[in-house]
């Protein structure tokens, strides 16, 4: 908290490089690395604007609070979801293997792992992050994957199939349990996709009670 | 760590309520508390002898060092999992909705969910954590589970089990996510009684390659 950037009283003096047209894209890379690397706790809008090299106004500008820009953040690191609904809108066939075979592609890519296991750790450990990720994200993407599924409950389906997903990163990556850590991602997706296509195309076995008619 | 604690020099004067028969539980209960509070970072052994009423000393005394309380307060809270084997051994008919219908049991209870995601939360943030869930509990459970399961690779078959079932339990329990958080357990139960079953006794869709031969 003890910034190395000098407090400034009123409105900020914004540079050249403040206002240029990629401030707002190394504000948000910037958010995402901080909240990766210190999580959320550690992370403040003060920081971020130091490793963007803008004022903090700025930050505060563009996004408004620290939970405002975490979210902004997500949403980035989200972005490799948003080709869900493509693959579903591919048809049901295979779409269990289509879909395993993405997620399981996004987490042994380090590049898109390090943001998705710097929000779940964020989300376990403070209500803040997990509020943020539960409403703001979470409620989108589901409810545009939701309304491809030709299924009873496609929401608590999707979730069903996402908490698999999670279970067996956080195992794999995090946890590294073995023979799981090592196990061959093919073989992963092979024992996987049966499970994804049922959830997400066998309308039998939720038919008699619906957990929330979503 | 500037406990309320003084500190002795030598060996500690213990007490008749330091030796008595229940110290090493009260130790043991004291330190699932201080962990599944405080994280594993926040936690000290000092701090635990102080919440047990007795001398750090006979912390290390009965237990070593921090990892080491960590991994027997790990124990006490994973012992609800020692039925498993026993869930295993009533035969493969009903196997998964058995073990759903127990998982999902022990995840509904808070006196046994509050420690079981102290301990996720730990090992997800604190690589010490992790390293002593890896080695000391999964290993020995996933040993007496895996050798009940007639499967290739029965231990990454029991692993994707268990990935699901900590997957529900993290968009449920903690990010709370509708409508999953709100669903009935039964209408959990029987969407994923069917997978397990599936990794736990269907020996056709690991045939082709061993992920590890476990």
């Amino acid at each position: 908290m003890t910034g190395a950037v000098p407090r400034r009283r009123g409105r900020p003096a914004r540079t050249a490089a403040d206002e240029g047209p990629g401030a707002r894209e190394r504000i948000l890379e910037a958010a995402r690395t901080e909240f990766a690397e210190r999580g959320y706790d550690k992370t403040t809008v003060r920081g971020i604007a130091r490793a963007a090299g803008v004022d903090p106004a700025l930050v505060h500008h563009y996004f408004g609070t620290k939970d405002e820009v975490f979210a902004a953040a997500i949403e980035v690191s989200f972005e490799p979801a948003l080709v869900i609904p493509a693959i579903l809108g591919q048809g049901t066939d295979g779409i269990g293997e289509r879909l395993a075979r993405y997620f399981i592609g996004v987490w042994e890519n380090p590049t898109t792992r390090g943001p998705l296991l710097a929000i779940i750790r964020s989300a376990l450990t403070h209500e803040a992050a997990a509020k943020v990720l539960r409403g703001f994200v979470l409620r989108r993407l589901l409810e545009r994957i939701a309304a491809d599924l030709d299924v009873p409950d496609p929401k608590f389906r999707a979730e069903l199939a996402a908490s698999h997903m999670i279970g067996i990163a956080i195992l794999r990556y995090v946890i590294r349990v073995e023979p799981l850590a090592s196990a061959d991602p093919e073989e992963i997706i092979k024992m996987v996709a049966p499970t994804l296509q049922r959830y997400l195309t066998d309308p039998g076995e939720s038919s008699t009670s619906s957990p929330s008619g979503g």
